[in-house]
This record gives structure tokens, sequence and C-alpha cells, in this order.
């Protein structure tokens, strides 16, 4: 299977972004996790971009807050799959990184996730690579259940709760 | 190749998403376009989406403005990767569809392009079936050698036009 | 009396629906609670709306956050009124919730109150319902006539307390 | 059949209200409109609210720009359920008008459509009248499906359109 | 002298408005102090208001969170200059209860302070009055002084201590 | 009667602040009208400030756009009210204009109209005046009853045209 | 003197940006202009920061719309100053970018003017080279000068125009 | 070396603009510090801004929150670069404060940094400096350097952390 990157612009989003390396290593995707800076290792970011396809990777999963910019880079610099996740680092509550990762010019894509979404950006590479990898798939499907699941059960408890005689 | 599907909320959003509908066939990537609403024809778009793995889908592109629920009600359904371009269709400007298209819970992921920004939709997918069709990552690092001379030439007037003597 | 349904997108949202709860059953409305999620359990989610009528039910409130797609598909699938309750869940302090929830497009209303306003769609929903029962339309004229009194009430300590000499 | 009130706060909002008016019409709703500033006839839109009861009103639409407080007047003097449109009429897109509509204090509701969402509006009161009206409940479902059907015409159209060969 | 009148939409705003109560009784200025929901007790805000003028009011502030009506329903029913404090009291900072206060139509004006601008409405309501009352005039340019006495103490402390030798 | 200043940050104001000059004259309030730029004229913007009591104004109106600073550069300089149109006159629609007049830290006061709010400016500033001048007082009330007489009409007009046989 | 940079995103940049070239024209300040995209060229971009200084460059001055990462890029690649021009070109109006310009993060700056505000990004570059430039510094005194004159000839004709008799 | 003035409105702000002051200091530039509001102070400060030049000063940094008329205030009155950092300091989270800054009108820059980005201002103005200060470069770069190596070394340690084996 294709691994998947995790880069990360600063360790400080670590607490957001650790919940997409977990996620990750639950479907059993190989993962490789990064701190680089777009702005303070620029050459690190892009040397791993250009590397990226032929080092083995299929996605690129980004995270950075403020103006996030290094998702732009990457993607400036390898035709994967770019994934944005905007980190709320500041002030104005996330919707800066969120701006600077969804808003991209034509012709270089990155997709966003929400705001500190790094769950969702695990399962949205596992998609990806599923396309091409029906065990991927099916585990998909098996936590689609388990997720339904478990809010069947969250029902069952409140409705119960507040049933009236 | 597997196919993609476009599907739009509503017809109206057509000028725009035609623009990612040209740029998927630019690419050569077989593509299916539909016009279902999350709301008004619910069960249809159910209906595809259940059925969009089956029926030889390998990305779905989900195009909606104002609340935009589409995105979310495909990706419901499907474990395919859902990407939303939210569509600018109200006196918000698009920042209701973007929040409606990008701020998914976690669980069901959709990845949000730019406002109207219908043709990073289309490359992004492209990139998505490139990671194993090495292919169609030949012809994305054409465009990209494409766009990057377009610039060169740009550059180049631009650049001249105000040189000074 | 027909009955008033309450479904929350996920059961974190508890605490604030529950001041709906409690205030339905101050009127002595009929409730029935639910946690159904519009991504995780969509199935669920519409068979409750599309059996709601039959069910007995006369008004459906329906309450989630971020990417608030829940009263879209609620309303969707019947044409009981859905009334949304935005819940601040995220970054964006409900405002991604609320424009989820408001801007419905054309053809399939959701009425909207205030972010995290549980207790006022429990009264609308009482409104609503008041307008064929007689009985329910006094109760209401009473809970009002306590709210007026409570603030002259508050309105004699706070203006004795900075009365001059 | 009880019948609904339109309220604009001025005539300047009629080109919007309109839709509304035309949409209750189609419904066989009994309907009067009415100019009312909350500003500057209090007067006339305080009394107006007092007796809509008695004078055979079931729901009041409200429609208003800018700090549109004129649902918030009309709600502190009845309960019956009163509907909000907020106006697009200022620099602030609407904005404006939809939080000073929303964003009621608990014990007063006034339910919120979209920006400009007079169409909506008009089918929300008609789902109100519905409860407790069989009649107008076949309608509303009829328009559902002349609404589903009209997005199917449309889905042949356009899916034609693009179809490969 | 005329007195000023600080009404508040609920005692839940009082922290903040006393603010405002203590600044007028810094200047010496007569206040009467309410708790008036332009909601829950419409008919008094509106019976304060016409009375104001005759009861020997020059100014009114009101202060009010949320979807703020209660500035506009005064200052419907008074042409004295009714000035408005936006409570920060909801998920939105304070927001909507600005755009609710300051974006009143043509004809009927409410003068907005900043969001929790208690002091600054009484210093304003004190410049109102002090137009016609040199007595007041001269105390204003004397905590004008004391103000810019006080920055330049905090100067002499501050620039001291980062000087460099 | 003492005079009203009308100073605006650029020329450019005019088409805008023009409503507030005539609204003015209406009520027959001596008027003087400037341009002083807060950054282009700031020692004529600060001198007009300093001699405006003594040369006889009673209230100052302050019109400017985009970092509108020319309140608080006026405000800083006399205790007389100074009263602010935040001027829509850039990308963001007046949102900057409006939050540098309003948002004042507490000594220094602007109390804030609308976006482009001219015609409210002149009626508070007459609001203002009318507290110690009868005669002003009672050509509001006039105005007042022009307006309600006014939306009466209208009403009459718009009713009418919707009756139902 | 140092030559001044000026690169835009893209050529559909260059009607504003043309503003900003043409000042610094008018202050006799060699420039060089460039169309370099961050993302599309991003090796050039990148080659031009890191050989500025070298290449006789004092200030560079970048200009980009949307998620605008162009002058995140060239900062991180020079220590010279890098100034950003927010270009309004998406449904946002300009707020992407200006975020995307001014919110970087620390240790890398990038010194924002206002949306569009290409005129000023000029004469703060000219500032910044006048800070070692008396010559410049007295051009600066001497454009000030013309522009403050400039506004006191138009408030005196619109002084005049609005003076009463 | 000319000297960095740090001029806040507030010694409340003094705990961010600390990092301004301390980070100044490592790059061994000549500081001076004061606190003068533009509203409370308006003399001194524009005196400080008027004698900067002939007082050694090449950089002014401005730290105002709110309505941050600041540094428009210094600009108007000095052709040194001034430089803006908003502070968060109201319910508003520092879009005022930006906005304030940002948006100065064409003629008198104001450039801001990122919301309470003090130290960027810091790394800002020695950037100014270092255009003619080749001793002042050496030190950015060895600066940019050591962040660069901080950041290889956070990679280290996270991705040695979230290594497979």
């Amino acid at each position: 299977m294709k691994k998947v990157a995790v880069i990360m612009g600063s360790d400080s989003d670590l607490p957001i972004v650790e919940k997409c390396i977990l996620e990750l290593k639950r479907y059993g995707i190989p993962t490789e996790v990064h701190v680089y800076s777009a702005h303070r290792t620029p050459d690190e970011a892009i040397g791993f971009a250009k590397a990226a396809e032929e080092n083995g990777f299929g996605v690129i999963i980004s995270a950075a807050g403020k103006a996030a910019h290094l998702g732009g880079v990457l993607a400036a610099n390898t035709v994967l799959p770019v994934i944005g996740i905007p980190i709320k680092a500041s002030a104005l509550e996330g919707v800066d990184a969120l701006l600077s990762t969804v808003q991209m010019p034509p012709g270089i894509p990155v997709a966003s996730l929400a705001i500190d979404g790094a769950k969702n950006a695990a399962i949205f590479a596992a998609e990806i690579l599923a396309v091409s990898d029906p065990e991927l798939n099916k585990k998909l499907w098996e936590e689609r259940r388990k997720a339904h699941d478990n809010v069947i059960e969250k029902d069952r408890a409140v409705s119960e709760k507040y049933r009236e005689e």
C-alpha cells in the first residue's frame, strides 16, 4: 500500500494532528510524520513534496495554522492529492487557516477538511487509497457500521431517558 | 479507469460546474453529470451514492450553494471520496456554502475546494485517480508544466513592459 | 395533541437540547427524543422523518452543530414544520451551524432559532401546535405573563438599588 | 382556514416579499399584507399583533432589513408563530437583518428563514397551518412532488448534455 | 439638570451596565435605572420612552444583547437621543447586538458605542447634556485631563522600565 | 442655536454625506461642512476640533471610510459629542469603517450610526441639540409624524393591492 | 539606490498592481516587475527571493489574491522586508488574501497593506529605503505636502458649496 | 544604528508588546518604549512622531487594540515606516484592531503584522534597518538558521516518535 505523509507546520499542532495519525494507524495505513514549516524550513518541505511520489507516498496531509501556506507549498511541488487541516491557532479561531487552505487559486488544488478536522483528514486519505484497494474499502465500511451502531446505541439511551409513561 | 460523478444541487450551478466538467474531459476522465437536490430529490441523491461504487465510480464531486447539504448527503451513503465545490449562490457570497461543506463532523469527510473552485475540483479528482494510474499522473505533470510555462510567458511580457532603460 | 420530536445529531448536544425538552414538558406537550446523525445514521433519520406524520407528530425540532445538515435531511422527507437549533460546537462559535440551518434553498424550509436557542425552539413548537389548540394557547399566554412579571420584579430590585435620594 | 399576515417594514422590501405573497396564494391561503415599520409606526405594528389572534390570523410573517426589529416587536405582542424573513437591504448583505431576526433572546421566539427567503417563509407558514389541515397537507405534498419532478427533468437534460459516447 | 435613563434588557446585563451607572454618578448626573425587556415587557419599555421627555429625561441609554431591539423600541417612541450599548451575551461575541443596535434604518437613529462600551455611553450622555451645561462641560475637561495624566504616568513607568543604559 | 459641523475624510464621501447636510438644513440647523483627512491634514482636523466649542459648535459629525480614524482624532480633541458615519468605501463593505468608528476604547467616545447612515446622523445631531431647544424638539416630532403618515399611506396602497375579494 | 521588486501572483492582478508600479516610479525608485506564482512557478519565485539581496534589491512587494501564499514564500527565502498587497480576487472580497498575508506565524514576517492597497505599498517601500536615503526622505515629505494641499483645496470647494449666507 | 520606537496605546498591551521589545534587544537594536494613547494623549503621540526622525529613530512600531487609531495618528506625522501590531483586546478577537490598522486609505501607509504579532513586528523592523546595515543583515540570517535548525530538531523528535517498525 502507498504511504500517507502527515506534515505539520509546527509541533504545537501535534495535539490536534495526533488524532489524524492514530486514525490512519487504525486503518493500518503506513504513515510517516514530519514537522516542516513552509516558512522556516521551506527547502525541506519542498524537497519532501518533490520526492514524495518516488518515496512511495500516495497522499499528503498538511496541517497548519494562521496564514497556513504549507498545503499550498506542498501542492505546488507534487501532483499527489494534498489534503489540508486548518489548525485553530490564533485569535481568529482558525478562520485564517481555513481560508489560507481552501481558497487555493485554479491549477493547484488543496482539499480542505474542517478546522481542526484531523480525524476526517485521515478517513479521507483512506478513502483515496481505497479507490484502488478493496481491502481498505472493506475496512472503511466496517468503521462506518461501527459509527452507525454507536449512534444507534446513544439514541437508545437518550430516547429511553426522556420516554414518557 | 474509474468514472468521476459530478453532481450539482441545481442546474443554476451549471455555469460554474461546467468548468469542472470540461477540465475532467481534458484529462480524458470518464464523467457522468447529474442534477440531484439533497432536499428536493433526496432518494435519487442517496440512491446514486449507494450505487456509485458498484457502478464504476471512483470519485464523486458535489457542487451546491447556500446551506449546501448535498456533499454530506452523498458522503453519508458511500465511502468513495466526496469532493465539495461550495457555490456562491446567495447574499452571503458563498460563505454559507463553504461552511456547510467544509465543517463536516468527525466520521464522514467531505473535502472542500474554494468557493466556485470548479476547476480545482476536477484536478483534485484527477490526482486521486492518478494515485493508481501512471498515465493520468503523467498528464497531470504535463498540465503542470503548461501552467508553469504560461506564467513564465506572462512574466516575460509584464517584466518587459515595465523594464527601465 | 400531536407530538413533538426532538432530534439531535449527537448526544454531545444534549446539555443544550435538554433545555428544549424540559420546556416542552412544561407545556405538557408529548415529546419523543432521538439521537440521529444525518451522516452516520442517514437511514434512521430519513425513516423517522418519512414516518413522522403517520406516527402522530406535529412538529420536528432538529438540533445539530458544525455543518448542520440534519434539519435539511429531515425537512426533505416530511412536510411537517421542521425547526432548527444551530448548536455551537466548533471553532466557529456556531456560525457554521447557523448558516447550514437557516440558508436552506427555496422549496424546503427549515426555520431557525438562535444559536443554542433550545428554549425558544420549544416555545415556537408550542406556538405552532397552539394555532389549533386553545388550551395550549392559554398556557403560552400564562407563561408570557410570568416572564413579564419576572422582569417587572427584576426592574423593581435594580431600579431601587440605584435610586438616588 | 386561519389567515396568514405578511408584514413588511418598508415597501422597498416588496420585490422580495412578493414571492412570499404569491406562494401563499398558490396554496390558497387567505393572506393579508401590510407595511408596518417597527420604528416609524410602532403603534400600528403592535396593534396589529395584539389583535391578530382575534382577527383570525394563524401565522405572522415579518420581513425587514438592516436592524430588523419588526419580527421581535410583533412576537412580543402575540403568541402566534412569527416567521422572519431577513431582507438584504444594506452594505452588510443581510447579515445584520439575519442576526437581528434569528438571535432572539429566550422567551420570545422568531423563527428565521434564509436571507431573502421569501418563498420558504410562505411554505413554512403553510406547513404550520397544515398541521391541523389535511387538505393543505395534501397540497404541500403535491408541490413537493412537482419540485421533485422538476429536478428530475433538469437532471435528464443536463446528464444527457454531458453524456459521453 | 435633565436626567439620564439607563435601561437594560435583562438584569444579567448589570455587571457591564454598572460601569455606565457609576460613570454617570461620577459626573453628578441624575440617573434612573430600569430593567425593561423589549420583548417580555414591551408596554413598560414603550410607556417609559413615551413619558421620558415629560418626566425630565434628556438622554436614554439602552443596553441589550443578542437581537438587541431595545434601543430601537425606545427610539421609536421618543425624540430624545437614544444611545445603545451592545452587550456581548451570546456565542456571537456581541456582533449580533452591535448590528441590531447600529444598523437602524433611516428615520429613527440609535447611536451605538462599542460592544460592552458602558463607560463611554455614560461619557457620551454627559457630552450631550454638556452642550447646554457649562458646569458639566468643565467636568468633562477635568476627567480628560486626569485620563491624560494617567497615561503620562504609565508612560513614565514603562519607558523607564525598558530604558537602555 | 449652536452649529453642527460635518467633517468628511475625503470629498469622495460627499455623495453619502450630502444626505446628512440636507437633513440638517431641513431642520434649520446652522451647519458648516469640511473635508479634513485625519491622516493627510491632521493639524487642520485637530485644530478644528480644539476650536469647535469656542467657534459655536454643539455637535460634530464625522464621516470616513476604511480605517476610519477621523472620529477618534476629532473626539480626542474636544468634549463635544462626536457622531460617526462609517462610510462604505472599500472591499470590506464598510465593516472596517464601522469597527474603526464604533470600537473606541474607554474614555473617548464616538457614537456610531449605521454604515452610510448619513440621514440618521443628522437626525441624531438634531436630537442632541433639541435636548435644550423646544422649537427643534417640535420639528423632530413633526418629522416623525410625517414619516409615520408616509408609512401608513404605503400600507394602504400595498394592503389594497393584495386584498382578496 | 537599492531596487524594489514588485512580484504579482497572476497577471490578472496587474490593474491593481500598476498603481504600485507608477507610484514607485514617481519617487524615482528603480523597480523590477515580475509575475511569479507561488504555486505554478514555485522555483522561479523562490529563486528570485534567494538572489534578491545579491541582485541589488532592498524591498520586495508581493501582490496576490485568494489563498495568497506568495508573500510567505518570498519571505521564507530572504531577510529583505517583504510587503504584501492582498488582492481582492474572489467571492470573499479579499478577506482570504488579507488573512493569508497578514497572519504570518512568528519568525517570518510579511507586512500587509490594505486590500488592493497598491499605492500605499509603494509609499511604504519608499519609506523603508528613505531610512538611509535623505533625498528620498525629502521627496516623501514633498508628496505629503502635496497630498495635504490637495485636501485643503477640496475642503475650500466643499465648505464653500455648503456655506450658508 | 537608528533607533526603533515601540509605542503602545495602553499599558495593558504590555504583555503582548514585551515580546516585541525583547526581540528587538536580541538583535541589539536600540529601542525606546512609550505608552501614548492616540485619544487620551494625542499631543504627546503626535509630538513624538513629529520629532522621531530628528531624534534618531528609523522605524516606529505601534501597538493598539479595539479601534486602533494609534498607527494612523503616528503615520500622519512622520514619513518613517510605521509598523502596526493589532492587539486582541475586545470581544471581537482583534478583528477591529486589525482592520483599523491595515485598512489605511491611500497616501499614509501603516504596514500591519498579525493580530498580537509582536515578535514579527520586531523582526520586520530589524529587516528594515538591515537594508542599509550588513551587520544586522547577518544577524537576521543567523536567527533564520537557528529557527530552521529548531524545526529540524522538532521534526526529528516527532518523526521518530511515530516511526513504524
